[in-house]
């Protein structure tokens, strides 16, 4: 059997000017940046002709290895081209970090890939790197100015602004800076990131132009003074120089899917502390010049579904025509609690038997993700990922679940066919995204801090009630008080369960969702609150995938998968 | 008068085809990045003509502010232009880091400035993102191994790895890592360093193929363990990984002068811990195409040329046909001890003064490197690199000292005039380059590292002796005993004398280099002794140039220099 990269490589890209050319992008549109892969322009973005179907990919609570929903967007928009569409994919950019740490990309799989492999899950154009310099200029201009007499009255306890690398380093977790001399700086604690939870990452996907971009850099707010007053980039003049760096960095990339489709591909904000979507922009490039446009939204409906209705849609506007939910029989066996999964690990043999009662009790999970797209007034169309080991009595379990819904459902063998085997899932997708549809926030953005809280943990995750340390009540005050509150909020949870506990299985009802602390960001424009310990800068395993990484002696890539 | 910005802005810059077709580089030869910038394959590495003339400038020892070695540089090469040759320029690439800090890129000046300067002077082909990348991968997999049971046996404190960000940040000189948990890595003292710095970028510019770059990330010794014995990139496993994110990185890049000539514009390494010049591959694609190639050293001739000389010809094979060795009027009244000039402050109006006794009084330092030039056996040119108030008199006094020398002059106006203002400067170089030349180095690469230091000292500094401190003593015969004792071996000492006091002018003699430490860098191919303490990674001012950089409404750049 062949491998993703084998797959990826033995694949001739078409010219990128006859992938955009079929969506009326002309060579003016598209810079290219090495041979298969292109910025399109701002002036690029808009209708060029009436807006085509949205459609929104979305997940049940995922096992540690992923349920396969990249590769089912990607299937799904060659399913739709295999029916005659003009359709197009939105994607988030890969991030070098778990390249390098764990087996597993961000391009896809199988048969359902975009291309060039190695050009998307390494640097593409570079966006990932502007946006760790965007980052760590503001840093460094903080703890600058710190140093040169700190004029703003910034209080160095008080600074949430940390340092972001593409990388998995642990040991960059909890640093102290600033050692040595006179000259060396102010002594203080504080931590890198990996680049996908920089704040720059998150407001990059939800500007709407240049204008809109430098207006949220300057509001990003890197800590208070002594009489609680937010001190931001502009404040430390800082925002003018990081736009500098990011002005190519807001233009969307331009690759294509194996069978030759439009994949726009941008931004990577992190799926538990930020939004977990890909950019308005590329989702905006292709609305106005696509029949189709498939986005993908990171993790389960209760995070990036939730986030891309009520933070980036409401940015944006637009609304989307339907959500498939991606499931596997292993996620709901999983759910079941008869069984455990640990990344890095071969499956367990018993995972793999013929038990539809086992991916019954795990229905509960999937009935809780379609509820949460209900609740929006979305249509929902369930996707089977199948595996080659699927059994057909287990799918039946699950679409006869979807049929008592009136939910359709398919069943996708994207990863092994291509476009080929998502036939039925596009055809159930494009008649969903005909019906009537309306979008319902969950919240009205300007109820209170609180009340959005209550809303998010009652309606979508199952919570009874919400509880807030006293830490966290009095940040919520002040941030209401400085005129924060009619943000939205995020809840920073596990995406390992419905709950704020990782552990649990299915969908449990009723429990306390615990807050600890609330944070501001500012220039992405959102507060979020944190349920439980966020990992924003991970690890290697024992054995890190860069390891098995070379060059061929022809200089091509081996081992990236 | 126009900033260099609104020079830059105002040109149109040509087709990259058209630079690129002059040479020879059809379109699959070059590799866009962007409109105006491209990658050049390694394919089109090596001769397709006779080899071109092989000219490098230098310079006397700088000021704070610099002499204008690249603007005459490009200016020189748009001189040659004018003389009907076909000449292209190799430049090290502006590091993000100086950009942000203080007002001076490296893409020339006025009407000697390679062109998209915001393209030159940002991202351009992300080459020092890739260098950061590859450098911190290295180190994530050091403290990983630490953390994961250190089957190496890396002592800890023998580490010698740091990690790098292209940004002037103070605060991360002197850091502490794996601070917090069990689980966040074990805690250490590090440091950060400015990518310019790592090794990683010098050995890119060293490297003369794709294997050879595989070979020598496999040789990097990031520490040694207990019985002494270096651990090294390959054994770590992490050299793959590393070749594959330099794969792209590896191309020299292509952009243009002003005056539509190609610029090869490929890696910065330091210029005191490092060689300071640009790569080999660079120069090879314009030797095998190019009538003349002017390639540029860093600082004075005692550091960047000595290096271009012992180290970079060394490797390469190549053998240069003349030296420009630059200079001002006003170095040389500062080298006359009269004058003090600081960076950031304007210049003093006692050094604008009609004063040819102070600039004869300097000669001694241009003498110097003149010295060192001939000790190479290479034609020299002085080059004076004219100022608007510079005064006839006393570009006469370095003339005169010229002829005395039986050396070639010319002043240099093309900062002013572009190549109608390097003509006479052109000329001069042309006609010396056809002169008879030999290359000879400053020593034996299988002497002893202590024989390699005294001819650096005597034949290059003009120092009477060397003391080596005891631990460097140490040091020397751990190398040597670890094999490593055949290498070039450079010594890291300011840039702002010819000895290893900053403070010193003209070109003192009988001197003692003083020696702290002895460093090992395998990978990029040599061994260098520390005489002074060198920063490696710079801060930012009071006033940041970044404080002054934003985007225009039409989103252009503004406020870059």
């Amino acid at each position: 059997m062949l491998t993703d990269l084998e797959i990826a490589q033995s694949a001739r890209p078409r010219p990128l000017t006859e992938i955009g050319g079929r969506l009326g992008l002309t060579e003016d549109d598209l810079e290219p940046y090495g041979r298969h892969a292109a910025k399109v322009e701002l002036a690029a973005v808009g209708a060029r002709r009436p807006r085509g179907r949205y459609v929104v990919v979305t997940a049940v609570t995922p096992t540690p290895l992923g349920e396969g929903k990249t590769a089912t967007a990607v299937g799904l928009t060659q399913g739709l081209g295999r029916l005659g569409l003009e359709a197009s994919v939105a994607l988030r950019q890969p991030s070098l970090g778990p390249v390098f740490g764990i087996k597993g990309g961000a391009a896809g799989a199988g048969h359902s890939q975009v291309i060039p492999m190695e050009t998307m899950n390494l640097h593409l154009t570079g966006d990932f790197h502007a946006v760790t310099a965007a980052h760590n200029l503001l840093a460094a201009m903080v703890d600058n100015h710190l140093h040169h007499g700190n004029a703003l009255g910034l209080v160095p306890h008080s600074i949430t602004w940390g340092r972001v690398l593409d990388m998995n380093d642990r040991a960059l977790r909890h640093i102290v800076v600033g050692l040595g001399g006179r000259l060396d700086g102010v002594p203080r604690e504080t931590r890198f990131d990996i680049t996908a939870a920089s704040e720059v990452m998150t407001l990059l996907g939800l500007a709407t132009s240049l204008d809109d971009l430098r207006a949220r850099l300057g509001r990003i707010v890197v800590g208070f003074d002594g009489d609680g007053r937010p001190v931001t980039a502009e404040a430390l003049k800082a925002a003018g120089a990081m736009a500098v760096l990011l002005a190519d960095a807001v233009r969307p990339n331009l690759v294509q899917t194996l069978e030759g489709q439009a994949a726009l591909v941008h931004t990577r904000p992190f799926g538990n502390i930020a939004t977990g979507n890909s950019s308005i922009v590329a989702d905006h490039v292709g609305l106005g010049r696509s029949d189709v446009v498939v986005t993908e939204a990171g993790f389960g409906a209760d995070l990036g579904y939730e986030r891309f209705v009520n933070v980036k849609c409401r940015t944006s506007g637009f609304r989307p025509d339907a959500a498939v939910v991606v499931t596997t029989v292993r996620a709901l066996k999983v759910h079941s609690g008869a069984h455990r999964v640990v990344a890095g690990r071969p499956l367990p043999a018993e995972l793999l038997a013929e038990r539809p009662d086992e991916v019954a009790a795990g229905l509960a999970n999937l009935d809780h993700h379609l509820d949460i797209v209900a609740s929006t007034g979305v249509p929902a169309v369930v996707a089977i990922n199948a595996f080659p080991g699927d059994h057909p009595s287990e799918h039946a379990v699950i679409a006869s679940r979807a049929a008592e819904r009136g939910v359709r459902c398919a069943v996708s063998t994207a990863v092994a066919d291509g476009g080929a085997g998502a036939v039925d899932l596009a055809e159930a997708v494009w008649e969903a995204s005909a019906e009537a549809s309306e979008l319902r926030f969950h919240y009205p953005v300007d109820a209170g801090v609180e009340a959005k809280l209550g809303a998010l943990a009652r309606d979508v995750y199952g919570a009874g009630s919400v509880a807030l340390a006293p830490e966290a009540s009095r940040q919520v005050a002040r941030l209401e008080e400085l005129g924060y509150g009619a943000l939205p909020v995020l809840v920073a949870k596990t995406h390992l369960s419905t709950t704020a506990r990782p552990q649990d299985r299915g969908a449990p009802t009723g429990w306390e969702l615990p807050i600890r602390e609330v944070r501001l960001a500012a220039g992405a424009g959102y507060v979020y609150a944190l349920a439980g310990d966020m990992q924003t800068m991970p690890g290697l395993g024992s054995t890190p995938a860069a390891t098995r990484m070379d060059l061929g002696p022809d200089g091509r890539v081996t081992g990236l998968f």
